[in-house]
């Protein structure tokens, strides 16, 4: 797993001493904070990002300051706003989270952009901790810099990963976080009392991580690609959409005028169907709107999706997510970043 | 599994509004203390108990208030001091954590003890957590009686069980905590930022949780309790050891005069067999003896272990518990609840 890591990545990773199965990234993600923040401390984070970021800060009493991340208006980057980054490293920041891929936007951090953060959190001595989970998913010709192949001081760095959405593999529930001993070592110990460890039979399938069969990851990714472009099609065809190509990942993120936009958002899918038997939805959630490809359960039910026909437990599964077919035995295990929980 | 759980304790129980499935039950009690305790807030933990509960306490700032439990002295009940739980609640205990069978002296609360524990809890208004882990482990003619079947206020206790070491499923990685709907619901959504959810496949072997073959269970428990007597005979050999013999669990823990009674508990275990293919072993951890048997694991190695020759990891899969056979595929799954990491 180290050396597949560190071949993924770019640079030298200890096994022994630099890495922690944690039962998701989503368990990686609270033990990288708890961590590394303690009441008070001020943590820098991507506005935006993964909706989980701020409660994870905020739980450790924390208080987040937020960066601007303009994707809408770049073409190449993400869009963070580095002036912002330096200027709450200046005001106490000690540590910075981001998504790389960014969830839910989809865009992916320049050369430029990883190198600056890099640059800035060394001379402020943070802490950064990237969450990678759909760096393995990217889209074609899209260029990606792992922080850890930077400059970056790898002492103060934790990177975040699973086998997960790209490989359909989360209901396995196994992340991993690699980096700096020190943070490593913390982060084991707190392991031991906030779920001892990732599931025992379940990593078995860790084995079959970077080791898929010849061209299997690569159909995967165009699968999810058509998809996002079958999705991009529909929504750019709308007056009123604001929607940049995500360069990895399963979201998107697009900007909407008004509820009358969405409300043709909506028209616009429901004529529509998606390959793989799916079919299109859409929810308004949290003042912007979620879309989704929901595979087709029954043949009873193969017309459009009312979002107000939904259940709850319906809408949590299926929100935010761009989702191909779905192999998984288990539909309760699928991850969904997006749902609007408080 | 709401009906199986309800049976078992023998109060009602909505799976929709009073459960949740979580990571282990150290996963369980890590959300339940992190929903009922924040900074200051005094926790009233026994002693002896199970090791993390003083480490879950202090993470979430919470001071500990320590009941002592004199099980020794007792031959039934399990010998907490009442007089000190109810000072504690006076002066402003607000949750009350134990394991009941306790872990790791193995022994029972008595119907009158719970009863004292119910009425104290529900004068001062106190959330009580209940670690039932070992409640389906009993050794024969013991009565165990739950606290959900008690007069306590259903609104504030959480009971937590795991599909664990009784059934060797503890690989699994699947505990369940229920009880007080608005507790469990706060538990559901700190859930969602710190692992999400428990590993989805392993969930289908909950279907086969208190729904094992008939007679399976009762074969399970008459073996743990043949090691619980082949180990007792050897301990009760040595002068200068006080054991009780445990009601309940998979765990011994005597009290030794000094090292020298140490040294000869080591010299008569090197000098028994354990059975199924075991061997027996000790280690002075933190103070204390924690005796395990382990299965041997080649027969090249099938002389007594020597503690000093024991890798750290090895240590960490042996110390404190008593196990017998695992028929686990996956050794890294076995839980140890008394290693003493820090």
């Amino acid at each position: 797993m180290a050396a597949h890591l560190s071949a993924f990545t770019g640079a030298p990773l200890s096994g022994e001493r630099e890495l922690i199965i944690t039962p998701s990234t989503q368990g990686a993600l609270f033990l990288a904070i708890a961590a590394t923040v303690v009441s008070g401390d001020k943590v820098a984070i991507v506005r935006p990002d993964y909706f989980a970021n701020r409660k994870l800060v905020e739980f450790m009493g924390g208080e987040v300051v937020p960066i601007t991340m303009d994707y809408l208006e770049r073409s190449d980057g993400a869009g963070i706003d580095l002036g912002q980054l330096e200027a709450a490293f200046k005001a106490g920041a000690t540590t910075f989270l981001f998504s790389n891929p960014n969830n839910p936007a989809g865009v992916v951090y320049s050369v430029d952009e990883i190198g600056r953060i890099a640059d800035l959190a060394n001379r402020h001595g943070a802490t950064v901790i990237v969450d990678q989970l759909y760096s393995r998913l990217l889209y074609s010709g899209v260029k990606y810099t792992h922080l850890r192949a930077s400059d970056m001081s790898s002492d103060n760095l934790i990177t975040i990963m699973e086998s997960s959405k790209t490989e359909s593999l989360s209901g396995f529930r196994l992340g991993v976080a690699f980096g700096g001993a020190r943070l490593i070592d913390r982060m084991e110990k707190l392991q031991a009392i906030v779920s001892l460890r990732a599931p025992g039979y379940c990593q078995a399938v860790l084995r079959t991580w970077f080791a898929e069969p010849s061209g299997w990851m690569a159909d995967r990714i165009a699968k999810h690609q058509a998809i996002r472009d079958d999705l991009l099609k529909v929504l750019r065809g709308v007056k009123g959409v604001d929607a940049r190509a995500p360069e990895a990942g399963s979201y998107l993120f697009p900007r909407l005028d008004d509820v009358r936009t969405m409300r043709a958002c909506l028209a616009a899918f429901q004529n529509t169907r998606a390959r793989n038997e799916g079919v299109l939805s859409a929810l308004p959630t949290s003042g912007r709107i979620s879309m989704a490809v929901v595979r087709r359960r029954r043949r009873a039910s193969a017309g459009p999706l009312s979002p107000r026909l939904m259940s709850s437990r319906q809408r949590r599964s299926i929100d935010g997510a761009m989702t191909p077919t779905q192999r998984s035995p288990c539909q309760g295990s699928q991850k969904s970043h997006n749902w609007g929980g408080s």
